[in-house]
């Protein structure tokens, strides 16, 4: 599915930036840049394959995902002086990768037979397990953890794919839904700053 | 094994409770708590299987312990004011499981042929690892790398689990006899408030 | 091959002491030490080995690795007054570790049929995945995300050997031309403190 795989890049791409923004904004040098970027952009989807017993993991499957990421966490580095600029579009890439890995994540473990609410975790964990590891390299409290909807976003968004599966709901028509859903309610999340309350 | 079945759960109730709060200390969002629920309580596990071979891991095969963990979790979320009256009778249900769970990992791991200490390892690794990984989450030191008798009890009792068995003691005696040591060594452990020697 | 074998074990003794000395310096106690010790010198190899599916990993499949590691870690923990004495000697033994274990990894993810720069990525994982955890464990941004030659050493040696491999050079010889330049480039750039340029 062509469309899909585009989406999947590109989402690849924003994570990839994200991460090594993160790294800039440590004052890391080039290795932890592109270490960032890397873990950032394919260690969700990696763990999650770990986990389901897809092995040797989607990224050292096909390589065009190391090769992307790598891509533009160089290219981050190198216009490090203007980033700022594209922050607030990269939000909105950031969320278009959210709905697509929660799809791609939860699908896959759905057909290596895993039940449920599993698969939904393993959905959630295709989209933040990266930007987990990402925050614990430079040692602070995963952001996920703490505010924004974001986790959340995509775990509804999984259990929405679950549900209209079970209803028998075309694949690809449930996907749509799915993805759309987690998109709108990140976007909506960011524009309005929504979070879950604190304990 | 029913008895056995229900230590397990026990235990992982206990693990999440123990994991959740810590979330709640740390003020983080009902993700946060979650998370930290769940992989307190399943990473260990989780992780053995993944070095054994049993993938996927048994939390992905039984989401019993799944639903436990986020029972617990939620659990802990809810009745967060009144947390301090439990914090004691936790600890005895969190040794209930450390004694459990290093039985659980070690057969399992002798069970796939690991060697004597490899197989003492995946029980300690079972017991520990998702607690370091919570700590890690939190951003601290793991709590188990700096003091308090919990590793070295269950290294203890894995090894004794393991000399029992290369002994022709009959399993379900070893298990017993290992879990009940694990046991009581932490209960002395936490009333005399032992530590080891630090460097 | 013998002469491997044994550079392999004088790594992996050289870096559970560099991870066991972390944990004396971060005050933690024996557990802390032999735990840092263990994930610093078998870390990056059984990460590796759950990447590219050699489950279960090298690290149970064969306990030398293990004892060793155990050994080197009690060693420091014991003579832990005198270690200043060995600091710079074992800085030498760890870049014979570099070019021993990027070697092992790297053909290890080739003989599993990994692409060339999922290869290259597993000899950088080899090497430095056990310091990563090592750092995290400890609470501290990890030191190859911040400064020196380290990783880029790594995978210097690594792309090097791939690109011997695709040559046609006979195995052996393009190991001992990647594990040279490796050390080499790692001590001299101890020696005159090279490090890369930080964001």
């Amino acid at each position: 599915m062509t469309v899909l795989y585009a989406l999947d890049l590109t989402g690849t791409a924003a994570f990839a930036a994200s991460g090594a923004w993160i790294g800039v904004r440590r004052h890391m040098d080039l290795v932890g840049v592109l270490v960032l970027g890397l873990v950032t952009a394919v260690g969700g989807g990696t763990l999650r394959d770990l986990m389901v017993g897809d092995i040797p993991p989607f990224s050292l499957q096909n390589e065009t995902y190391l090769y992307v990421s790598v891509f533009a966490a160089l290219l981050v580095y190198a216009s490090r002086k203007r980033f700022k600029m594209v922050e607030r579009p990269l939000l909105v890439l950031d969320a278009v990768g959210l709905g697509t890995f929660v799809v791609i994540g939860t699908t896959k473990a759905l057909d290596y037979h895993l039940g449920f609410f599993g698969a939904a975790l393993m959905g959630v964990m295709t989209c933040t397990a990266g930007g987990v590891v990402r925050d614990v390299l430079a040692n602070q409290v995963p952001l996920i953890l703490r505010k924004e909807i974001y986790a959340s976003a995509c775990f509804a968004g999984a259990l929405l794919l679950v549900a209209l599966e079970v209803a028998g709901t075309p694949r690809p028509i449930a996907a749509l839904i799915a993805a759309s859903a987690v998109v709108m309610v990140r976007l909506l999340a960011i524009h309005f700053n929504w979070s879950l309350p604190r304990a």
